[in-house]
């Protein structure tokens, strides 16, 4: 990377909403009318050949102000760092913010609080990938893993993963990294779709788009369950049959129920051979999960988009309560503590299938697949990253997807830019689009 | 309760903090300089005769304007609502805001955002004991066990605690209420004190606070440790002289350790005969503290004070994580979810002694602690409530010490309300005593 004396000028954040819940898009057991929503921010430096870094938390509507305001909390840290000293090891700045004695109290580790740490450390990576000139996901995979390794917290995990152990991971798994890369190049990696879904879909929408998700070479796609059993079994029946036996059919009831009726209701669909049963309760309960698993198998156990840091991905391994672990680009504390989750995932062989949707996480959560596949686990098989057709048109640098694999971005940095247009239009409440929202809804009830 | 129109009709909030960072109280091995801060929350109604509710989540300084925002956004969910109907039945505005999906995003009930749930929920507490006459622990220990089982949310709970294993439990807790009512108005609550422990203090300090606390009827202190081995044994060696073989001598690592070192430092204590270790590693980490427990028996394992919800605490219990449930009044949904908690622990049989300290926690823990006695475990054997002896005098009905025992409180209310000038001078940053402190800073720098 370029040297530098350029300093971090303005750690800048924006409450970004998109009116999401008027479409039933996204709509689940527990989110029936979600807005999607970015508490975004960009760091930006004293000089202005420096490129800018971008990052966010996902949230979906109200709340985003305090998500926000848990950013600006942060800002002290970040204000007049070295950039060049920030890219060159960003384990230091996410050390810092998660050892604020302070503001650890409001955690520790979890909440709005470590997504806020999360949305600064990944503007972090997104503006060193920038200034190397290079996707995240081959800037990770070209590390050397001494380096990748000094960019984990090891606190808190050393009774199930230690820095030796975690260095002879990343050895291992850079042993064929050159033919690897060559073909995440050429094919891509393998997506899965949760677009056919949604609770608010009816049936003929439901068949109609898991039939075309399979013409458009997708071999899993994602069904939300949870509201109603009847429903339930009746939806699967209509995806089952459009999709036919060999895709893979996935089931979401997101955190909806206890153990016991999570039991009862995924056995109760287990005829529609179901692949997983992901979020079948709370994302807090590593015992339940274990209990889950053990009861509906050979249906697998999926979670980890609300499992909220290191330390209960680590339980939810140690207790055998997953079969798949559903990082999330964005709820934990950035690239450096999903680099220890990964880890923690190809110590104990667990296939990592990330979380995405929402607002940018398919573009984020790309790369650090794909830094999985080159360089760690070196492996797509039962793997695959959620995909979701929502806003991607709002980011510079949007996800690509080609028969039903995630395209491997080419562009520097982490995918995490939204068009200046977009942040104009849909900051809240003063962007164009709300506050012709606020007058619409002014002139109904005058 | 009286009847009543009145309704909600402001949900006022308050930044407040205390600069207790320089005076080195508080200061323990994760969290050396905080300054005890509240965001504040009072319920009015529209109806001059009506009290207040006083409710607050704790904070240790920065971030607690997050705090603020946080329980400024739940402000819709209660304005407006009938003051009868909110007393009558807190717990269908307890279920209306962690069921909030779009808020929910934010945790789900934890952090930031179930504090701030916390705070609201526990003003309503205070409102509706203030409204009936009585303090809150007579309030909920002459409940009907049917009303105080319908206060609480067994979602994610059922496969340990059914709502027939509570009422069950609440009913045998009656027999014999009425002679513990008595023996605690005499008698008092037993309390620890963490006074003598902080690492701040050097060993004359701690000796002399350790023997004082002895006589002043204390049958347990608390030490801090964690941060330097050798320390911590010359500590433990000046604290056990101090107070003699027969006190119990407790200490607190303040999640400072991975498990391994937790058990090697633990047992390189063990010779001073400490009660409990609190706190061995992270909050988090319900697997971990079973590990260590199983490594430092007889020395019993403690935490509590930073778990987020009642999901984490059913695990503690049905992993045999800990000897000791140490929940804390503000760290969780208010007072019904600690309900739950005190549920759960009267099932698995483990002793709950709770945490306090920092800003107005002894005055709210108390009223727990005693319903606890009076009308479900039965006992105050193998109980303690922490005492720290800070900012008490900012309350209106601040916590009474009595050889070693809370006194039972009598005024109306969860003796939440802090005095109007105390409010006024520490409120961040405009108060007198900042906007003061800010005006020596300038001039000293200038």
């Amino acid at each position: 990377m370029p040297a530098t004396d350029a300093r971090i000028a303005a750690v800048d954040t924006y409450d970004i909403r998109f009116p999401t819940s008027r479409e039933l898009d996204g709509s689940d057991a527990m989110n029936p009318d979600p807005d999607y929503s970015a508490a975004y921010v960009v760091l930006r430096a004293d000089e202005p050949g420096e490129p800018e870094g971008h990052g966010f938390a996902f949230t979906i509507g109200r709340g985003n102000d305090v998500q926000v305001a848990a950013i600006h909390t942060l800002r002290h840290h970040v204000l007049g760092r070295s950039v060049a000293d920030l890219c060159a090891d960003p384990g230091t700045l996410y050390r810092d913010l998660t050892s604020d004695s302070q503001l650890r109290w409001l955690g520790p580790e979890k909440g709005v609080m470590h997504m806020a740490i999360g949305a600064v450390v990944n503007a972090v990576w997104d503006l060193a990938a920038r200034r190397a000139g290079r996707p995240l996901w081959r800037l990770l995979a070209d590390a050397e893993p001494e380096w990748l390794t000094a960019q984990i917290d090891f606190r808190y995990l050393t009774d199930a993963l230690t820095p030796d152990e975690a260095l002879d991971l990343l050895r291992r798994g850079r042993k064929g990294a050159a033919e690897r890369t060559e073909h995440l190049l050429t094919t891509g990696y393998p997506a899965y779709t949760t677009s056919p879904g949604w609770l608010g879909y009816d049936d003929a929408k439901l068949a109609r788009l898991a039939a075309g998700a399979v013409a458009d070479g997708f071999r899993q796609i994602k069904l939300k369950v949870g509201a109603d059993l009847d429903d339930d079994v009746r939806r699967c029946r209509v995806a089952r049959a459009a999709v036919g036996p060999d895709v893979r059919l996935a089931l979401d009831a997101n955190q909806r129920w206890d153990v016991p009726e999570a039991i009862r209701w995924t056995n109760a669909l287990a005829g529609f051979d179901p692949y997983w049963i992901e979020e079948p309760t709370s994302p807090d309960d590593v015992l339940g999960h274990a209990a889950v698993r053990r009861a509906v198998a050979p249906v697998k156990v999926a979670t980890g988009e609300h499992a909220h840091n290191r330390v209960v991905f680590k339980q939810l391994l140690q207790a055998g309560a997953v079969d798949i672990v559903q990082l999330d680009a964005a709820r934990v504390g950035g690239v450096n503590e999903n680099l220890a989750i990964l880890l923690l995932a190809a110590k104990y062989g667990v296939p990592v299938c990330p979380h995405a949707g929402g607002v940018g996480l398919c573009e984020l959560v790309q790369h650090l697949a794909m830094f999985d596949y080159v360089a760690l686990s070196g492996t797509t098989e039962d793997r695959v990253v959620e995909y979701v057709d929502h806003l991607h048109d709002h980011f510079l640098d949007p996800v690509v997807i080609r028969a039903g694999h995630y395209a491997a971005p080419t562009a520097p940095g982490f995918s995490a830019a939204l068009r200046p247009e977009s942040i104009a239009r849909y900051t809240y409440p003063g962007g164009a689009f709300w506050a012709a929202d606020a007058e619409r809804t002014e002139g109904r009830t005058a």
